[in-house]
C-alpha cells in the first residue's frame, strides 16, 4: 500500500507525446525496461537483473522526499538529507532483513561504486534526455536549461556506459542545434 | 520510444487514494515490486528475477490491444487475437534475437505453465484486489462486479501462491461484508 504513493510523485519531464508530466512509478518501470533492452551497452559481466532491481527501488525514497529537479542546485543540495530520512522511515516498514536488502540496493545505486549501479544511474539520466529530445526540448526550455548544464550530466552516463554516453551527447547537440537548449 | 506509450494505456482500477485510474506502466512497476517484496509467498525454488522480468513486459501488448476489463466477457474473448497481433508488431521492433526473448517471456506469462509464470499472474490478479479493497471497492461497485465473479478470479492467485490466494479470499470476503461487492 505504501509504495502505491510513488504513482503520485511527479517529475519535471514529460511523456514522449508531451501530454503530461511523468510520475516516479512509471519512470521506474521505464528505466527497468531500458536495462532489459539496452543491456548490451553495459560493461561485460554486468548483472542486469541486479540493475533492474536497483532501478525498481531507486526512487522509493521520493515518496517522502519528492523529486528534486536536477538543474535546481538548491533542491539538489537539500535532497540527500531528505532522502536519508525517507529511507529510514520507508524501508523500516518491511521486516528487518528485507528492509536492509532493499535499502542496500538503493544505497548501492546512490554510491555508484559498482558497474551495476553506474549503469543503472546512466539509464536514469539517459531517459529524460531521450524524452526531452523527442518532445521539442520538453522540460529544458520550460526551465531555461542550457546546453552546458546538460553536457555536464552526460559524464555520469559515460561512466556507466561509453556507448550510451556517446549517444546522449549526439541527442543533446541535435537538440541544441534545433534551439531546444539555450547556449 | 515505443514503450513510452504504455504510460497512456488506462486500466479500470484506481490508485490506493482513489484519485485517478491507474495506467499500465505504473501497474507494471507495482507488480514487479510486489514480486520483490512478496517473494517468500512463491513456491520454493521460484526464480524471482525471472518473475520480475516477466511482469515488466507482461502488458506491453496492450500498447496496441488496450486493457480488456477482466469482468467484461466480450472484451476478454476478443483480447487474445488482438494481443497476438500486437506482439507481432511490437516485439518485431527489436533486433530478432532480443525480440524473441522478450516475446517468450510474455508467452510464458500467458501460458502459466511454469511456477514463475503462475506466481507472476497471481500478483497481477492480486494487485487490483488489494487496491479495490482499500478504495471502498474501487472499480467493483462502479462496474457492478459481484462477489462470485471476484471469487472466481482467486483460483488463478491460488495456483500461483497458496498463501496469497488465502489472503485475497480474506480481502474479498471483507469487501463483500462491507457492501463493496454485490451478491
Amino acid at each position: 500500500m505504501e509504495i502505491d504513493k510513488l504513482k503520485r510523485v511527479i517529475r519535471r519531464n514529460h511523456l514522449m507525446d508531451g501530454s503530461r508530466r511523468e510520475n516516479d512509478a512509471e519512470h521506474s518501470w521505464y528505466v527497468g525496461m531500458l536495462a532489459m533492452i539496452l543491456g548490451e551497452h553495459a560493461p561485460p559481466g554486468t548483472d542486469l537483473q541486479r540493475v533492474v532491481a536497483m532501478l525498481l527501488v531507486h526512487d522509493l525514497v521520493e515518496i517522502d522526499a519528492g523529486d528534486a529537479f536536477i538543474y535546481d542546485p538548491v533542491e539538489v543540495a537539500a535532497q540527500p538529507e531528505r532522502e536519508k530520512a525517507a529511507a529510514d522511515r520507508i524501508f523500516a516498514l518491511l521486516p528487518e532483513e528485507q528492509g536492509c536488502e532493499l535499502r542496500a540496493l538503493w544505497e548501492e545505486f546512490e554510491e555508484r561504486a559498482t558497474p551495476e549501479a553506474r549503469f543503472a544511474k546512466a539509464l536514469d539520466r539517459f531517459a529524460p534526455i531521450l524524452a526531452n529530445h523527442h518532445t521539442e526540448g520538453g522540460s529544458w526550455p520550460l526551465f531555461k536549461v542550457s546546453v552546458g548544464q546538460v553536457r555536464e550530466k552526460v559524464k555520469i552516463i559515460e561512466e556507466g556506459s561509453a556507448s550510451l554516453g556517446a549517444y546522449a551527447t549526439e541527442l543533446i547537440e541535435l537538440s541544441a542545434a534545433r534551439g531546444h537548449l539555450s547556449e
